[in-house]
């Protein structure tokens, strides 16, 4: 997954996009990068790391002017390594441009293939450089023209900045499977981000999300909008960033990240009620989901689990191995909290059941009498390829396994997904005909994979 | 302030330190070290930064043996600097000995000068400095005999740990300030720790608190045990541990800190109520304390502030400031949940009023038409000479202004502050006659300070 | 200035390329790569600094495989900056393919262009990316013969390494400006190497040098040697590799670098002689022609500088700067040496002039009576378009300034350089018809450079 | 070994204090530190590694003040590793002070003990340590009383600079072991370095060598000086440093390092002569012996060993290890110039054998038909006590082999060393009465060894 971030009409552009990038951290952690445009020449630094660790004093003085674009990466197409670092950048015929993409193409190979064939080369495995050749290969006479004939020829998941010397460019696929919001500072300046939480922080304003299919030319100061691809069948707004993978304090597709997860969790309790003394969350994504469950079960909230502020570093493992070693780095259990209760504990998805396992037996191991896992989400049984970095469906433990089976498997005592349609209603979008819930439904909204995956049946049937 | 780990009768010593020093992170994040035994020599690993990074795999194999103490700390007596990272290890007249020390001397500086006065060098500003040289000037027969001359000398807080060629040896002083448990692993290993969460890391069994005033020696596989100083008056141990200090999944003083810190929050519920619409918390440290504040008021708790994951590092501040910068970086508030509602918030405790501040502001910018500020503690106006790092009196809001003088500043709607009487009921000792409640109460335990500190009038009177 | 090297067929192909590259880094230091192939996969490490600081246990093992290129690289075309680090890697219709290239091609901005305006896009600012476009776009049915075409439409200076999946193919350009060298390890392995240097490190047997216009393929551990170019109107092989470019031990077009340096400062010393007492070199490149001037000339060698094993690292220079900075980290006088006497002092070159008058001051200061600045070739007067970074013209002090004015600029008590057929005669081609001399004589050998600057007037005429 | 550099009196002082520490970086590579003096706080920074890789603008701007002594060390007496690393630095009854220390103390072993029964905690592995402690212990009520009893106490060899808050100590033993030069600069600054070279790098003007047995402090810009210790039964100033330690620019006891070095390469023509065809180095320090063997013997001097510029990093070994790898990496043979020939090769001293064995095999590989052998100086057979990292007897080639024994191991046709009466002509001083020759005689000066070691028989005898 990826995250996104352009401002122009800023003195401290890169200053700025750097701030907006951590902000963003949570969409991506292997490597992050910044385009920056003094309006004659673009200046890129990408690194392996985190934001903070990445761009420093010196660093961001070597990225001047008032425009530029960044990106957040964790690998989804193409493998991990710095040549994948984006904002991509290349010289071509009508100067310099640089790309940030948030999303996945599906027709990627076939076009990459063909490009090939035309003696095109490439330099990452990154879906996004089909689009930079397909963009420098137009005859069309002016930038934006070129991206619109290269957009037109791509399927799938795409909210892309691009940087020139002079203009900065959003777009948003017509099915909008990625957010993608505009906001103004008080100066003056124009910014886009993957996420509201990274307008917040810098204090910009909030202007509206981008709509599905919307082209955004900001170029000496004036913004000019249009709608050059043909509309989509169906908008396919990923319903995973509101159950996973979005800050909660943002506000994405119209609805708050927070109230949707709470209220996630308020359906779950209605749907998979269970006989408790309290509610624990998986921390933290799966607190607000907790919260509503308790609120809308009356049963009390409490914290079961510790997460560190220290994850996210390796660790070397002793030989003898401690039971759950990579789980207790993370969590701890607080065993005052557990003893003798019976516990529902909440998390936002199962993806190959080993950590809920981990999780379950550490919470009876500190007293816990009866553990209810409860999954604020229907059971995830289908490879996202859109964007999201799911594994394969032979990993998914729900493609293959029944719940019963899950909840064996994961040692706890009952075992209850949200269903689809309270999903739904979670996002006030009862049918879900504005969402993609490919992941969970294998309904797939783009033609390519609509045609392969749609008559799939589900393995474990 | 610092955590002490430290184990022995284990073939993988120098990594399950490493191990129990990531657990008590918490308690230091400025340095760490490491100082293990093979039995016949001692090695040392000290460096500036966390212990996850600090301890590699190259490093932790430069360091074998059977036993090893570790220490992570955050500078107290001393200044910052590689200088006064511990464990201390010297050479002295029978060997080679290592120490790791949790508290602070309050007799350090005269024990210093007349050290000094006999020739003694000092090569690091820790007061620990001054029990090492007490105990290679000491004419007893043996280490333990020695060590015990030397603590007879101090006055003040100190649990420690002493690593010798063949022996581990712990001690907690007479009035019981700081934490020390002892542990035991399944393979026999004696293990002791600042925090029972280290022990739960590494999986050892917790045995028990030492005891105030307890020396424990363990060697070839034996734990013996002794009282060999005069009692304490009374006991003191850290009550701020419990508001603020430890970590809540740790059982401290005999109570579980998650417990005890949501007692503070169901008090202060009692104690200074609020008429409001939701209960939030200042994430992590005032989460227990807010859900008992929800539990015994009935307001509906709610996450109102989230923290981001990626705090602690440093950063580059824009030249147009942001406001609330430095919060920002840490907390992102949730408009959804705070948009026109009435709120209380809760935190553990006020030091300089600068960041409630913030925070306070940050609420009403993302729409809370009223902030009712909640502390979990009394108001703290005297600093810790026993190891917690505050700053001096004059730089203590409480020291200097009246509860509506902060409540103004801060700029909340109210401020309440827990009282000394109900800080006592919610560690189970009303009179707090066993802990020590000086930043609090300006009674200081030690005689030193007590004749001095004891007979002031508050600043602020 | 760049060096290569490449091996194929050999269990530890990247780590005798590190090696052998270590023995080039005399030809570049800003950055270093190895791409390796285990038949399958190509794999590439990339980055600015030192081989030996770069290519680490883990980054080699990363690299598996049979068969592996690499580069040392100091800029010629194209800025620095870590994108421009070779060897160069893509995808392209037919696989992956990698190059390492030492040279500069003449007309790669009119292909560049030509490129772009058919959709190529530029990733580098790499002349050598060129070639990766033309040899996609060649309809050629085979890697060979795509390679050929692209070969056929550049001009300019070219000794290239090309990695495949299975096959190692090296091309000297049809002048032969830069050096190519073939050899072959006991075990049976190719190994190719702009200098003798690196085979003789590896314990290589130098086969040969590769002729100009060769192209050879090696694949399945057979040979395949062709003349596919045009051959040129001459060979122009770059004199200045003999001046000073290359390591002192390679044998280089045939002659042996150390004895031709010897043989300029022999035939310097007739036709520059000079009453001294003692002759003395700029350490290390000045030294073989020292003692030829000190062998031709009888004077006395000795050694009145000492050259710092230090140098090449940054420096912080103090606010009351020292007299002659730069030069005096690198470079000590001997005053015994230099006391009282008279000196003739031999370097290879004189580019700007600052670093020649530094030393010349630096002599004089030490006590040097006399200071007899001997210069082992040509005044140079032209920039070299074939690889060797030189300034433009208008930095080069003998463009625009006659011999008597660099003597009193340098303050010398008399220049002398080397006459070009003097030169000629040192290499053994007083005709010099078989070497490039356009740095000394403006006689450029491509049709291109060769119109431009042929019938330049000198500036200081 | 190692060196040290001090300067009082300028606003630059830890600025010159590092380039004068970069001038001395051949006396050691594992660690560098300086600690600087504002006038009431020192500060310090020590490091592994080389100077001007620590010491980078950061560092220098927390080092402020107008005095600061420095310290590059490679391991004498104690181990490696950043504990050792000087200048040590301590508080006492008295204030702050840090040392320097450049030699080594042969009763630091008992004066440890003493101090150690004391009470003394010892820190370092470090004999200076001992004087610190013998200082701070002192009764005497001046800091240089202080210092003047301690040294009083030590034997051996040490030219030590010594800083206070408000003074610079400079102090050279009663033997004058080691050297010590102090200078001015233009300013009025004084300094002090253990050689010339460091004067000369900064351009302060040479003063004078310390007196064996001198003190000199300077305080508020005065320097006053005294020779307070009983003085030596003679002087012992080290011929090694002539022979190959210190830097061949320096003056050194009066005479120039170069001039001697050329000296003791003609004696050695006259002693150990050999018929062949040219005399080469092996570089860097054998090359001033080998000019002036070259000239005393009339046979032509040249290059046939090439010295890398890129040597002192690690290197990864290729499994199928390369003939003399260690030795490759470091020098190339000039082909070309040994081949068919008779050669002398010119070393300073054989220490273990090894290299000198692996130099020979690379001679006759490169195609010398004939390799003698020749050392400027006496056979090594004993270790240094006094400051020079030798080994043990026991690994010292010549302490256990005949010189005819050692030629069959080195596979050298002839292998001739310098007489001892031959190095004292060199230094002007035939019957070394003024020098300390015990690596070469056994004849320790110091009471404790002259005993103990003047009266073994040579073990080879």
């Amino acid at each position: 997954m990826c995250g996104i971030f352009g401002i122009v009409g800023h003195g401290e552009a890169s200053n700025l996009t750097y701030l907006g990038l951590h902000a963003l951290q949570h969409r991506g952690q292997e490597s992050a990068g910044i385009v920056a445009s003094d309006g004659h020449t673009l200046r890129a630094h990408r690194q392996m790391g985190l934001v903070a660790d990445i761009f420093t004093a010196p660093v961001i003085e070597n990225l001047p002017g008032q425009a530029a674009i960044g990106h957040v990466r964790y690998s989804t197409a193409g493998g991990s390594g710095i040549k994948n670092a984006q904002p991509l950048f290349v010289n071509y015929a009508g100067g310099q441009f640089s790309i940030a993409h948030n999303g996945n193409l599906v027709n990627a190979t076939e076009l990459k293939a063909e490009l090939e064939a035309e003696g095109a080369l490439f330099q990452s495995d990154a879906d996004t450089e089909v689009v930079m050749h397909l963009l420098a290969r137009s005859k069309q006479p002016t930038f934006e023209a070129r991206l619109v004939e290269a957009l037109r020829r791509v399927e799938g998941a795409y909210s892309i900045l691009l940087l020139t010397e002079d203009k900065l460019i959003a777009v948003r696929d017509p099915n909008g499977f990625r957010p993608l919001v505009l906001g103004k500072m008080k100066e003056g300046a124009y910014v886009l981000a993957s996420e509201t939480t990274a307008l917040d922080l810098i204090e910009a304003e909030i202007v509206r999300e981008l709509e599905p299919g919307e082209l955004v030319v900001i170029e000496n100061g004036v913004l000019r909008t249009s709608m050059p691809f043909k509309p989509a069948a169906r908008l396919g707004r990923c319903i995973f960033e509101h159950v996973y993978f979005a800050k909660p304090d943002s506000v994405l597709f119209g609805s708050s990240v927070y109230e949707v997860r709470k209220r996630l969790g308020m359906q779950l309790a209605r749907e998979q009620p269970a006989e408790a003394d309290l509610v624990i969350a998986v921390p933290d994504s799966g607190v607000p989901a907790a919260i509503g469950f308790s609120q809308a079960s009356g049963i009390p909230y409490d914290v079961g689990l510790i997460r560190s502020h220290y994850v996210g570093r390796t660790f070397i493992e002793p030989q003898q191995s401690i039971r759950h070693f990579g789980v207790k780095l993370k969590l701890s259990a607080v065993r005052s909290v557990l003893k003798g209760k019976r516990v529902v504990v909440v998390d936002d998805s199962i993806v190959r059941g080993t950590t809920s396992r981990k999780i379950v037996k550490m919470l009876k191991a500190a007293g816990a009498v009866e553990v209810h896992l409860r999954i604020s989400s229907p059971p995830t049984q289908w490879p996202c390829y859109y964007g999201i970095d799911t594994p394969s469906r032979t990993e998914l433990i729900a493609a293959t396994h029944t719940t019963e089976e899950i909840a064996k498997y994961v040692t706890a005592d009952s075992l209850g997904y949200l269903s689809l349609e309270g999903l739904g209603t979670a996002v006030e979008d009862p049918k879900r005909s504005t969402y993609c819930t490919a992941c969970f439904s294998g309904q797939y909204l783009t033609d390519k994979l609509s045609q392969s995956a749609g008559g799939a049946t589900k393995l474990s049937a």
